[in-house]
C-alpha cells in the first residue's frame, strides 16, 4: 500500500464531487490500485461557505501556497475553473515537481504550451481527462488506445448547455431565447452564457481534443467559431423535414499537412449516430485509418462523472512510474508544416426568401452552378407575402465557393435567410 | 529508441492486419513510442498458402517452439483463434516470461485462470483489447478509465454476424433462415455459423469483460445463452409496432454480491442509444455509480479495426515497467461471496395465440397477477381461423414469475408462442 498525498485547488461542485467519490469509495480504489489519496489542503476562496459535503474546516485555506509548495503534497487537482489563476497555480505546482490533474478546459486550451513546458521540464505530471467531456474516457482512447491510428476526422457534441437548448428547440419547436431562459433557470445554462452558447467552451475541447489526435498542436485562436444564439427554429423544423438533425458540432479534420478545426451549428443525417445524443449527453464520434467508425458517449458533466474522470486520471498517474507528456512540440503555434484552412467541405443547407416569379430559381441554380455547387434537396413553399420559401441543400461543396455563391445570389428578389454546414451526409 | 523483436502466432486475416498496420505505420509508431518493432517469426499451418499481404517466406514456421521459445522474442501474439492449440502456446509463452497479446475470446474465456495464473507467476503481460468488440476500447476502458467506478451493468452488441442478421431482418422483413444463407454468401457469417447465432461469441466476451467491469471472475458457464435460430419474422414486427427493436445482447448486470450474465435476443426501446447500432457495428452501455451511461460504439470485427486493438495492446505493453494483472483472484470459480442468479429482472413480451371466446383475457392477466406481474402495453389482433393473436409487454418482473405464469397460462385455449426479454425501458 502506498499514500498519495493529495491538494485541492477549489472545492465547489467537481471538488465536491471528488471528495465524494474519494472518500465512500476508498476501499475499492484500495484495493484495486494498491493506493491510499489522503486529502492534506483545500484551497477555498470563503472558508465559511456551506458546501455540498463535510469537508473538515481544518483542510481549507485560503493560502494557494499551502497546496503547491507544501513538500508532502505530491498530486495537486485543479478545481477552480477559468483561466487566471488556475494557470498561475498549476504552473507553480508543475515547478515543484507535482501532478497535476485538472478539469479546467479554458485554462488548458489557452495555456497549453505554459503548462505543458512546465510539466515536461519538471519531468511532472499533467492530466486532464475530465477537461473534455466529463466521464467520458475520449483523452485516454486517443492518447493510449488510438496511438495505432492516423485519426482523420472528429466530430464531437461536446457541449451539454447548447445541446439541451438545440433537442429541446427541435421537440418543442420553441425559440431559442425562450429555451435560454428556462434553463438558466434550471441551472442548466449560466446567468451569462455566452461561453457556452458562442461556443467558446466548445472551441477549447477541439483545440485541446484535436492536438492530441493530429499529434500536433492545434492552438485555440485558429478554431473558427460560431454558435448558435442565431438559430431560427423554422430552420430546425425545414432540416428535419429533410430528415436531418441540428446539434452544435466541434469538427477536426486532417488531410494529409491540411487541418480544418471549427465549431458550428451542424445538420446531421438522422440515421448518424450523433443525431440520438440528446440533452446533456456528450459524445465524440471519430474516424481512424485502423480503426475505421468509432463514437464514444456518456456523460459529459456533472459533478459525479467528472469525478470519476479526475479520480481515474489520479490512478493513472498514480500506476505510472514516469510521466506522460506528449510527442509533440508544445509552443502555441500551429506545428510546422501544417496548414489551417477555413475553406473545408462539406454539405451546406440553404434558406432563401425570393420573389414569387419566374427566373428566380433559375437565379439561383446559375449562381451556385458557376460555383460548381450542385443540388442535393429542394424544397419551395408556397409564397406567403409574394415571398416564396426556398429550402436547398447542397451536395459536397468549398466553404468558400457557398459564400461566393450566396453573395451572387443575393438582390432585391431574393436573399439568402441562412446557411448552415452540413456534415456526415 | 527501443526494438522489440515480435513473435506471430498465426497469420490469417487478423495476422496479415497487425502485419501490415505494423509495416504501414511504422514511422508513426516510432515516433509517437520511441519503440519499433520487429517481426522475426510467424507461426502457420501451410507455408505455400496465398496471403493478403506479402510476407517474406523466411519468417514463416510450422514450429511453434521457434515463436514461443526464441529467447529473443519478447513478445508473442497470437491470431489462430480457436481454444487448442492457441491456449497452449500462449500458457508457454508465458512460461517464457513472454509478452501475450491476443484477440482470442475462445481460448481467453475458456482458460482465463490458467492464462492469468501464468501471466501472473512468470510476470509476464497478458493483453487481450482485440479479443472483445474489435477496435473498440472496451477492456481498457473498463480497467482503467472506470476503475473510479462500481460498474453496475453492461449491455452490449458484442457480435456483428447476428446484429447483421437482426437487422435486415428488421428492415427487410425476411426469414431467418433466409438472411443467414445470404450472410453466408457475403462471408459474414460461417459455413457452420453456430459460434454466433447460438451465442457463444457473445457469451466468451461478457465472460471476459463482465469479470473485469466487477473485479470478480465470471466464468463462461455461468453466462445464461439463448441465440436468435428460433427468431421470428413476426416478433420483430410487432416489436416494431410497439417501439422496440431485436437485437441479441450480451447483458451483465451486478446487485450487491448477486450477478446475473446472460446472453438472449433482447428488445430494447426505440430511443435506447443502443438501437441505432446496426450492421456488422458493435457497441457496450454501461452504467457506473460516478459515470452514469456511457456507450462505446465501433467496427467490432474485421482486418484494420481488430489490428487497431492489437498494436495499442503492443503499444501499451512496450510503455508498461512491469505488466498489469487483475486484482481478483484468477481461478475458475465465481469469486467467493459471490452468486449469479438466473431470476433476473427484465420487461418481458409475449405473443399468444388464443381462442376467440369470452374469458381468454381474464385468464391471462389472472395467471400474471397471481405471479405479481402487471402489464404495461397490451395488443389483439382480429382473430385468424378462430385463433386470436395477442402481444403483451410486462412491467419489471422476475424470471421465474414470468416461466411460473406461463405455465398457469398455457393449456388448449391458449398458447404463449414466445417470451422476448425486454430491457432498457
Amino acid at each position: 500500500m502506498r499514500t498519495i498525498i493529495v491538494g485541492f485547488l477549489g472545492c465547489g461542485n467537481i471538488g465536491c464531487g471528488v471528495w465524494k467519490l474519494l472518500n465512500e469509495f476508498k476501499e475499492d480504489l484500495l484495493h484495486r490500485s494498491g493506493v491510499e489519496f489522503s486529502i492534506k489542503k483545500i484551497l477555498v476562496r470563503d472558508i465559511a461557505k456551506k458546501r455540498d459535503e463535510v469537508v473538515p474546516r481544518h483542510l481549507l485555506t485560503t493560502n494557494p501556497a499551502d497546496v503547491t509548495d507544501d513538500p508532502e503534497i505530491e498530486m495537486v487537482l485543479e478545481f477552480m475553473g477559468g483561466e487566471t489563476p488556475a494557470t498561475q497555480y498549476m504552473l507553480r505546482a508543475l515547478q515543484m515537481g507535482k501532478t497535476v490533474v485538472t478539469a479546467n478546459k479554458m485554462a488548458l486550451a489557452l495555456n497549453w504550451h505554459l503548462l505543458q513546458s512546465a510539466a515536461e521540464k519538471h519531468n511532472a505530471g499533467l492530466y486532464y481527462e475530465a477537461a473534455v467531456c466529463g466521464a467520458i474516457p475520449v483523452i485516454r482512447t486517443t492518447i493510449d488506445s488510438l496511438q495505432s491510428n492516423r485519426i482523420e476526422e472528429i466530430m464531437g457534441i461536446v457541449n451539454g448547455t447548447t445541446n439541451y437548448i438545440l433537442t429541446r428547440m427541435s421537440q418543442e419547436g420553441s425559440d431559442y431565447a425562450d429555451v435560454l431562459r428556462d434553463a438558466q433557470r434550471l441551472g442548466l445554462a449560466e446567468p451569462d452564457p455566452t461561453s457556452d452558447v458562442e461556443g467558446y467552451d466548445a472551441a477549447y475541447k477541439i483545440s485541446i481534443l484535436s492536438s492530441l489526435a493530429f499529434h500536433a498542436r492545434v492552438p485555440f485562436d485558429v478554431v473558427y467559431r460560431q454558435g448558435i444564439s442565431q438559430i431560427e427554429t423554422v430552420d430546425i423544423a425545414y432540416g428535419k423535414e429533410l430528415g436531418y438533425t441540428l446539434k452544435l458540432l466541434a469538427i477536426a479534420k486532417r488531410q494529409g499537412n491540411v487541418i480544418d478545426a471549427r465549431v458550428h451549428p451542424t445538420f446531421i443525417p438522422d440515421s448518424h449516430p450523433l443525431t440520438s445524443v440528446n440533452g446533456s449527453f456528450n459524445a465524440i464520434f471519430l474516424h481512424g485509418h485502423a480503426c475505421d467508425d468509432m463514437m464514444l458517449f456518456g456523460r459529459g458533466a456533472g459533478s459525479a462523472p467528472t469525478a470519476s474522470a479526475v479520480v481515474s486520471d489520479m490512478l493513472y498517474a498514480a500506476s505510472r512510474e514516469t510521466p506522460r507528456h506528449p510527442t509533440f512540440r508544445n509552443n502555441n503555434e500551429l506545428a510546422e508544416g501544417l496548414t489551417v484552412t477555413d475553406d473545408w467541405h462539406c454539405s451546406f443547407y440553404l434558406r432563401l426568401s425570393a420573389s414569387d416569379r419566374p427566373g428566380i430559381m433559375a437565379h439561383i441554380t446559375t449562381c451556385l452552378g458557376n460555383e460548381g455547387i450542385s443540388i442535393r434537396n429542394l424544397m419551395q413553399r408556397d409564397a406567403v407575402d409574394g415571398r416564396a420559401q426556398i429550402v436547398l441543400i447542397t451536395h459536397d461543396a468549398g466553404e468558400c465557393a457557398v459564400r461566393n455563391a450566396v453573395e451572387a445570389i443575393n438582390g432585391p428578389d431574393v436573399q439568402v435567410e441562412s446557411m448552415i454546414r452540413v456534415e456526415g451526409n
